[in-house]
């Protein structure tokens, strides 16, 4: 691997740049990007020159795409032509269904999906870290297994060890269930715990009744909907399913409250909590 | 206001303690709690002297009651024979309709409800802090409006002003409303979702793919159930009706998913959490 090309040069993409720096990677690392994402991501070091896509095709051994969703989805239908041999094209999008669908359309081989499960509430390059990926997981969504064992791909995971990431690899529609689950859920929940809050309160001062618990359960409520929008659009079934799931669930615990058999629910959901962060 | 009684010197009863001293209460502060709790607050300065209830109500001019809801409302039934007239009794306890319909019962004037909205992951008198309740909502919830007039209750509330709380004045039925929308709520969607995610996970490593969303949103789900118990116990419909409202809107919310009029949902959401982080 000797020259490096992200597309989407924003947080995660100019992460990935700067954890390979720091890593020891020596060769040139590419961007494609708006001209001020370029100009962020130059100013910290994350690239060394902002390229146009098809440059970077004819330069790179690795090609990460960091862009939204519908984006890196439309950068794979565009590539297939410009694409050289032995190129490895991977990405960094939140769902992967569709965009390994599209990742297939390449040449054997060339398309590995993948997904940092790293983030910040700040966005742009500006605020990109050397360390974001550092004990976090990056899953890997090979559409075959086989994919995990060309030389590029070999590659590619031994960086990803090299910049503290921990590999998980998962089907394309197992990810997207399991995050549904892990992710998406969570998002809805904390949103429409704003909106039910909202309706609920019928005088502004109520909200002073509103304690830590409360302003833990809406941080997610605050995310961006530009994000949100791609993920519920390519992962509409999966995150419906787990909303259904997590209704059926409530409608039980709800039946049980104020009764003792409520325990053994707190006790199942803290082992959860507690699992998660020893995890 | 010359000798004030804590009743349950946990982290909420010992802060008080710790509070009022560093305000410049120069008088003393009895408490009564079991003997390991009073060593406790003996041990961090938050009381002068454990004494038994007897003697507590013999001598101070302010009780406060910061036990457990049920505890709380079994100390409130033995408290008629023995309370002084001119003594203000004020709880903590997290719910407010029979905890106030129990203090209707000492002689008129005697009671005033109350429920500090603060709180720790960690319990007992050695985490207690004089600044616990620093820029806290303090909400005390008169049956009648006059109760707030009388002279103890007055000083009563300068001394909550200079401890640096904010008073939040509801009856004790818009109290327990207003909570199981804003405290009790949280609670139950985090347990849920630490049930829902333990259930639909079908391999210990997919628990890998949890970012730190899924983190922040189960922190609630560790709550200990000893306390929860008695809040579900003495707010059943309050809570269920909460329930019934979130779980109607997540359905209309769910029929939206993959729908740009989904940006609707999440826009209400942020604003509210943002009002929620000014307030």
């Amino acid at each position: 691997m000797k020259t490096v090309a992200i597309a989407g040069v924003g947080l995660i993409g100019a992460s990935f740049g700067l954890a390979l720096r720091r890593a020891g990677f020596t060769g040139p690392i590419l961007g494609v990007s708006s001209p001020g994402a370029i100009a962020d991501a130059l100013a910290c070091g994350a690239i060394d020159a902002g390229v146009p896509l098809e440059e970077a095709l004819e330069r790179a051994d690795l090609v990460l795409l960091a862009q939204p969703i519908l984006r890196i989805i439309d950068t794979l239908g565009r590539m297939a032509p410009l694409v050289r041999p032995g190129t490895l094209v991977t990405d960094a999008g939140s769902t992967k269904v569709h965009i390994c669908a599209q990742g297939a359309a390449l040449p054997p081989g060339t398309f590995l999906g993948g997904h940092p499960m790293a983030g910040k509430e700040v966005r742009g390059a500006a605020a990109g870290e050397a360390a974001l990926f550092e004990g976090r997981t990056w899953v890997l969504t090979p559409s075959d297994p086989a994919e995990l064992d060309a030389a590029p791909a070999r590659e590619f995971r031994s960086w990803l060890e090299r910049i503290g990431a921990r590999i998980l690899i998962l089907s394309p529609t197992e990810h997207d269930a399991v995050v549904a689950i892990t992710s998406h859920l969570p998002q809805m929940l904390s949103t429409t715990l704003g909106v039910t809050v909202d309706s609920a309160l019928t005088r502004a001062d109520q909200l002073l009744a509103g304690g830590p618990g409360l302003i833990d359960m809406t941080r997610l409520a605050m995310s961006s909907f530009e994000i949100w929008s791609d993920i519920l659009a390519t992962n509409t079934e999966p995150v419906r399913q787990a909303l259904g799931r997590f209704i059926e669930t409530l409608e039980a615990i709800r039946a049980r409250i104020g009764d003792p058999s409520a325990e053994a629910d707190f006790d199942r959901a803290a082992a959860l909590a507690r699992r998660l962060r020893e995890s």
